[in-house]
């Protein structure tokens, strides 16, 4: 299965997906669409099917966490009116928990992510020819590690919440997972998190193949 | 056929190879490489094949012809001491006789830059593992066009010496006017030369495919 | 015939016309009026004609469209009470279709772009004693280019809509091609839409005679 | 008469030449003849008479007196190897006497100052196809008032040795008097020295008027 | 007669009072008065009169005529309470005649500028301890020059308005004419109306001597 | 034992010393000393006991290894005459290991890095009152990941180094380690090596109580 | 008595708390907590007692007198609902009387700087489980200066309102003091206000020890 | 006694003097004079005396002390062949004994300091028509204050070279002591070292009127 030609496609995230966009709407020329995994894959679908026209859009802001996707649902996903859509988010409603342990509200404990998630698809999955969710990743081998721990949580959430609304998965964890065998992560993100270009092409492929796209 | 597990490739060229790659080497950790197809080609071998370990190193100069390749072919390709080496060369030897036509000493003749070209693959090709020309382009649906049927001629002399020196060619104007067959120029380069991001990434998918990749 | 002497001349246009000048009013000292054709006839003018004190007003604003200029129209021409005004728009009109071709919202239907400038015309014509036209152009010389031919058809509007307006007509496509017959559009403007300061003499000077200015 | 096709002209100058040309070589494609009445004539020249592919090379350097051409005459002027030349200095030779009265070794003398240009033209007329020597101005109608008179002085001597060694003499004061009759200095040079853009037009159009365009 | 101890003295003008003064209150340390006389005459007053605490408030802004003094008289003037009250305004209103002569509605008259003056100060003279006007000036000893001949008109304007509400004139044409005698304009102003800093001195030198100040 | 009062102590290292300090000499006023953990134990020393007056030098600089201690040895340890000598390095030595995997003469092995130190140590011991090694160190509280385990194995060499050269050891991993236990590697360091203020302050402390400062 | 283990500190002042700290709440990574004694504080705070999770806010703003901490009170410290409380305010309310002489309202006067802090702790007291007050200081030895001895008397005032309120009072003019016997002022502040970095310490060391942490 | 009419005036000197002025020569037109006291009196001698055409030129660098001036006396001093010379040196020379204790060989002793420019002197002294000395100063009333009696030593040497070099004296020390009775040191110079607008006047009016010059 591919996206059909001539759809448009919103993808919603984080720092990972923002990449330093254009504003208010990530769309159009030069770097409109930020510097990471969206420009690649973007770039990726229009050289290699370029009758396709798939209309890629890019809606991250960097530092974001579920609750900031709700507050800007309305104007920065419904409003867009995408025929595909991807939710790439959960890297930050884990990771505060770590870098600042003193401010506890500033944390997104697991149920409120999953239900927030949960009520936001639910909202907009009516109106999508597709949807695609992707898994937040730690980039570190070790998966007993307690931030890699928690991050597996959050990603399994958001693998029962595919199954739930029909979704494909990218499983990021599984894409970055599979390269550590070869490489340190400091090859890959010096902190674990914001990917090197090598990692935003890592997510990248990933998307492009879990859709089912043949290079 | 593949380039070999742990091989260095260097990268010589103009300002399509350039695309602001680090001083005075442009190897190594963040954009180091630039942002052009050189980076997107590490990117796509190493997310694809991390346990290959290839070594890409840009020598990539804005502005740059054959004339100023031969100046710096000693310090630039031979010190480095290259497994492979691929060079892409052309584009401005034939764009000044269009954009500055007053200024004729400016312009690099077809004999000059085929006889410098040969001349420089004989001195280094016995030291070469592998070795790939990549042919000037010009992003021009009309194959009358004054400037993309001179650009022709110089792509032709590359695949004859290609031949010659047992190289892999890259035939980047035909990549190129395959996208174009969907696309307008103005949606791959806006001055018919240096690509968009996706134009870049015409060229390191050509160039994987040439040599031999899968995906 | 020429414009009379202490006549206010505004023109109004996209970014060939804006070329950075002063805001909100492109009027006055200094770079008031850019750096583009509009402060090049301002300057041939005065230097020719310094009793005839022509007060020419730059509106222009990169990247308008016939949308634009409709939004704009009651402030930034009716409200400056020309004597005299000049329109040049359709150049993105046209470009979107080609640069954008997956966002069609963007692009302006050659009908729209008429009946949009035909009715801003009616609304201004009465109050003014002349008024100017310029085509849009496209700096390539092979007419059956799809963007130049596209640029032809709006084009050919604008010369009926002179017609009915009793409109001065300035062909701009035809002022460049005269000079195409001895430099490449590479001389002109890289991107073929965006002039070098020849190429904004080029229209300048093409706006003087077309109106009867002797030299 | 006119500059024959495909002549290179170097011409060399002060501040009022130099306009924020290009280094070393004030030479080649965007703002590399710099902003003021050297990029103006050659874009006249070019739009106009596309097909006689005039070189125009800038060498002004701001604040330049004679001396200062005579201690870079070999690189800047006989090194360019010129068909046609044009000389323009004079005005910081005498304005300093006036700006800076309590540094007399930073003024430069009539016969200092006649001698050394009549020295510097000796050394190249003989190389040259054509000599074009513009007369230093001060935009000051009032031939009394005492830099003005100075100026005139020295203009003089530049009217002399261009009788003296064959050349086309470009009277720029004459042609800025022309406009003061109808413009007050404040609109064409609020320090009565660096023109505005129509200043810079009214020095273009002495220049090629004299040598003998028509338009 | 000299300003009375303890008292503030708030100074109105243009671009020669301004000099990059702090907003919006241009009272304070370090650079709070700006660079030019205002700064100057404070400077010279607390370091020859310590025990006086003259307080000083510049409120001057860059190209402001009597208009825009009109249109912030309450706020910059009545609301700031002063003792002493200085205006130095004029130059702009007369300036624009020469330097925009297209543009009629951005010229001040005569009668509208000694009119619009006569009643701000009507307003404002009941609550002052006293009153300091200073005239217009021109750098330019010819006084039949067109502008210097209007500024000699708006200030002998600003003499008459003096008389009437019993203000300390400043003639600063009168100051600056004396060091006309041994120094060429250009060495106090290039545009002949902005100063050097010995021209700033000029003005704080008359300022002072007028009041009444022994050195 | 504590550091003579009146003496002089030169800190050499990487990136983690270096901190912006001033060049050529990181020693005076405000940020001379850079703003990490040396301007911190200079500022608890100062502060705490200002009749001491040690003066700290700080001579560290991004991204060095052993091989550019040993390249500058001579001018920036012996030519400063230090009493005191603290050798902070190694971090980089291990590090290039695992981000730059394809560049193995970036790496520094554990034997060239153990002999060079050894006789840099060597060269400078006699002639010091007192020498401090720091161990270089791995944010990572899991002691087999393999960085950690190689910098474990570089920390050991410093160990054994010390105890030849009679130098004090400050064990920089334990000292991070005793914090871990209370809080993620995220709260120290992002990238697990370049400490946050918290971490240098670490650093300072495990410095001043290893050496015998009570407090 | 220590703050207890994850207590909420606000911390509101002027330029010495501010340091550019992060806005509009200085809370969180990096540089948030700006670059002086309440960083430090943080530091040595977080460093040696991990396992306490003092959670520190810094609401600094330069140039700040108890006249605009009572009129951001409810905001910036009510409305953060802090577990502890730390005032650190008075130096500009004394401090303008010296360097601002002319500008009577721009001093606070002792008894309103008493009464106005005397009411914001009143109303805020009840809520807290701790408050400190930190006195103002000069970095000045000598007692009878006219700037030492008022600081002097609000640091007197700020020492009853402690009592009062069961504050624990941080003598910072004291803490200054005993260092000065060995340290010109010059060496910890060159204005005798804004610390050095060894400054910024003696103010973190002494806020510790008063509260009572051992070392 | 003033100085002849048509003299160069050279000032050497450190911070103070510098002020920001051209390099390598502080001479000419703008800010070439700097923003301090050296162009307050050129200011003050041009309006005041226009004819006299006094030709001043500041040679201060900031940070320099007598050793300073010693290495660059040759090409600063002699080499300018100036007819009166002003010097003003000492502050550093004093003032790092008090915020660098720690550096010993910054400081430059009382003897050291008197030895160099008694030599400094003696080598231009016959040259020159008149010779100006100024004293160092500390703008601080308190005469046992540690760096203020320091200064005064210095400055008593500098008195008595005056004496034995026949030189005028102009005793800053005591211009400021005079305007301290009025005003805190706060109002002066933040550091008691650089003046505010205001000390620089005072250091002006002090030169002029210790040469003899009237008002």
């Amino acid at each position: 299965m591919i996206i059909q030609p001539n759809s448009k496609l919103v993808i919603i995230g984080d720092s990972i997906t923002d990449c330093d966009r254009a504003r208010p709407i990530g769309e159009g020329l030069f770097d409109a669409l930020g510097n990471g995994y969206v420009s690649l894959l973007d770039s990726l679908l229009t050289a290699r099917y370029p009758a396709h026209h798939i209309r890629v859009v890019n809606m991250g802001i960097s530092g974001n966490t579920i609750r900031d996707l709700q507050s800007r649902w309305q104007t920065d996903v419904v409003g867009l009116k995408p025929d595909w859509l991807t939710v790439f988010i959960g890297i930050n409603d884990v990771w505060r928990h770590f870098h600042s342990p003193n401010q506890p509200e500033w944390h997104v404990p697991l149920d409120e992510y999953t239900q927030t998630l949960d009520e936001l698809l639910q909202a907009v999955r009516p109106s999508l020819k597709g949807l695609i969710l992707m898994t937040p990743y730690f980039i570190e081998p070790n998966t007993i590690e307690p931030m890699r721990k928690m991050m597996g949580r959050y990603g399994e959430a958001v693998r029962q919440l595919a199954e739930k609304h029909q979704a494909i998965l990218v499983d990021t964890q599984a894409a970055f997972d599979a390269v550590l065998n070869d490489l340190h992560p400091m090859a890959l993100a010096w902190d674990r998190v914001h990917p090197t270009r090598t990692g935003h092409m890592v997510l990248a492929i990933a998307f492009l193949q879990t859709i089912g796209y043949k290079w």
